[in-house]
């Protein structure tokens, strides 16, 4: 991904406004993300990021085009980090350590995830082709593996859709929520049925 | 439910009208199930309807409101039967035959009701309330009672979720539309994911 925007604006800038937009919109990135951390999603407006990170709103809507724009740019990311980590990363997330402990990580990690995204998560939800995205295609396919390696048999897609429904935006959010568990008990949750399936 | 609209129309009404509307209203929802069963969901119109049962397009209209409407009663009427042949039919899916085998059965009628209904189900998919509304709950009972019966140990309430996640209007008719699945192969892996649980 780069800087350059839906008219390709930078093309024909000169050299040090390029640098400067590049600047700009790492430091945007940064700072949405520390003000996402501290208080959560929903209480961070466009305003408060430009402020935080010293620059005009304008500037913000010219990187972006709008807050949508940037919640994606952050779920972009994140999600090639998250992929980078499962596939090249350390253990337990990544390929040295055993299948069983793979999986588990994943699903606690993914609703990590699920739940710093959720609003734009959700709202892709409504799209049924969106649901069923490259990431989420990604994510099946890693899964399955995972359950063939861990020694679970039978219909694995079908067993890599079923877990995978345990960390569905609105399914997580809903449990979240109105179903009062935590991160941490739906991680347990995750972790009851994977290992059921495979048998451990 | 009563045939009495939304602005309480048929308490004025004489009872000669009221006998002819409830007639019109069962007449009209035979040939809906009818043309449906023959052509699909998507192939039947309100005119169809109308002609089918012998009645004016206007009556339909007044009957169920809209399209949406009339589709909604059909849903509703079958929901309320499968709830009925699940508590107190006959087996497999009714109380005397054994746990695993209601649950598999249970499956398969799903896969059938939601196959049937995808569009409303689908439409109602789009919000999240609706999603988990109150005749999922009654299946999530449903299935985590006879998970409990069949043997599962575990978060039950997690495989419940994982495994109702396999008879969802928009993954169903994904998998028929786009995965070249049919209801038979989708029984079948619903059926994989209810043994494994199950530890059988």
């Amino acid at each position: 991904m780069t800087a350059v925007n839906g008219v390709g604006e930078l093309t024909v800038e000169p050299p040090q406004e390029r640098g400067d937009a590049a600047r700009n919109r790492l430091r945007l990135l940064d700072a949405a993300r520390t003000l996402i951390a501290e208080r959560g999603t929903d209480a961070v407006s466009m305003d408060d990021i430009a402020a935080a990170a010293g620059v005009g709103k304008g500037t913000v809507f010219r990187r972006f085009g709008s807050r949508a724009g940037l919640m994606m740019v952050l779920l972009d990311e994140d999600e090639r980090a998250m992929q980078q980590a499962v596939l090249f990363g350390p253990p337990p997330l990544g390929p040295e350590a055993p299948p069983l402990q793979r999986l588990l990580a994943f699903g606690r990690e993914r609703l990590r995830f699920v739940d710093t995204h959720r609003e734009l998560l959700s709202e892709a939800n409504r799209d049924p082709d969106a649901r069923y995205n490259a990431p989420f295609a990604v994510m099946h396919t890693h899964v399955r593996v995972l359950l063939d390696a861990a020694g679970s048999t039978g219909d694995l897609a079908a067993q890599a859709d079923a877990l995978l429904a345990l960390l569905d935006a609105d399914y997580v959010t809903r449990q979240l929520v109105d179903g009062g568990r935590t991160l941490d008990t739906l991680g347990a949750a995750w972790e009851s049925v994977a290992r059921k399936l495979c048998g451990k």
